[in-house]
């Protein structure tokens, strides 16, 4: 019993943790981060100030927590892209993403991908959150730097093309799905794929 | 002199009402719709109460007339790109859309562009807000369907790819650059244009 007691312990610690993070991810995700007072977080917990405040001394540390949480996931996405040898094709690899954010980050518990949408208007205004939004926005894009240069190698994109450039493409597309799954609603993974597919290999065409 | 009272008049009014909708501009651009209030356009614009209120009886007027202006500009571009013959092909077409968007809608009096993304989070939260961005975001991606129509007619997408998947696509690139460009603050048309080449002549590779 002594030598289980650490455990079990940290087992709770961890899922008050997350079970805090969700209530703040439900606000958030309602009213961005501005428009959520720490007050609004005991409600929608249903936890005290105190028990709260244990974890996160204030809005900006889960507010960082949240940003740690997303970067997370989408990081355990690109590493599985980077294990895979060779290189999946354009369409097979942006298959893989959309559809491993969408299913992480969007059909969790929380929809956290339309805290995005917030935060994004949040990082024009207040530096703070610009300062951690511009942070997540180019970890992400950074890491379809190697795999833009893999394309190139592999003989999926011309000799001549910079996978910077590249990277940018392959970020906008991603939060370009975002924003239309958020605001016009009318998006599923497999009509952006195919609209993907016929611009790739529009290519042999022409 | 008679004659010419009516059209000094009308020119006059134009100019007026230009001068208000820039100074909201101003204020939507730094604070979004939510965070502006008539008083802090009354301030930017220096002209009273009386005289705003006159062209537009309320913000929603404003925001209205702002959502029109940008749906114009963009129009615009999109008229000009449908009167070519034969269709440009698609790395010619992205490059008049995102050089045109840029200069017509971001490197005016104000960058229009910058509401935008504060829009896009208002729109998840306020529903007069979402009907407007909405219809303003439909109208945008609509305009791709007959372009990528065009493309596959003339051999540029393959011949069983949806014109309306295309134009998700499309859509997709243009906000993901607006946000880019916004929130990274690092990206020129000149960079993403060059991305897109290498994906759309990626395909001739593979």
């Amino acid at each position: 019993m002594v030598a289980l007691m650490p455990r079990v312990t940290e087992a709770h610690l961890a899922a008050r943790r997350q079970q805090i993070l969700e209530a703040a991810w439900r606000c958030f995700a309602r009213n961005g981060f501005h428009g959520t007072s720490m007050q609004d977080i005991f409600e929608e917990s249903g936890l005290s100030a105190g028990a709260i405040y244990r974890y996160f001394p204030g809005k900006i540390d889960l507010v960082q927590a949240t940003a740690e949480s997303v970067t997370g996931d989408i990081a355990e996405v690109f590493d599985l892209i980077d294990a895979i040898e060779p290189v999946p094709d354009p369409p097979a690899t942006f298959r893989l993403v959309i559809e491993r954010i969408v299913s992480a980050i969007a059909d969790g518990e929380v929809d956290r991908s339309r805290i995005a949408v917030h935060v994004w208007s949040e990082a024009l205004r207040e530096p703070q959150v610009g300062v951690l939004a511009r942070e997540v926005g180019r970890a992400v894009r950074d890491r379809w730097v190697p795999i833009a240069a893999r394309w190139r190698a592999a003989g999926h994109m011309p000799a001549d093309s910079d996978p910077a450039e590249v990277a940018r493409l392959m970020y906008g597309l991603m939060v370009g799905f975002v924003l239309q799954r958020q605001l016009l609603g009318d998006i599923t993974p497999a009509q952006y794929l195919d609209g993907f597919s016929s611009l790739f290999r529009g290519g042999e065409q022409s």
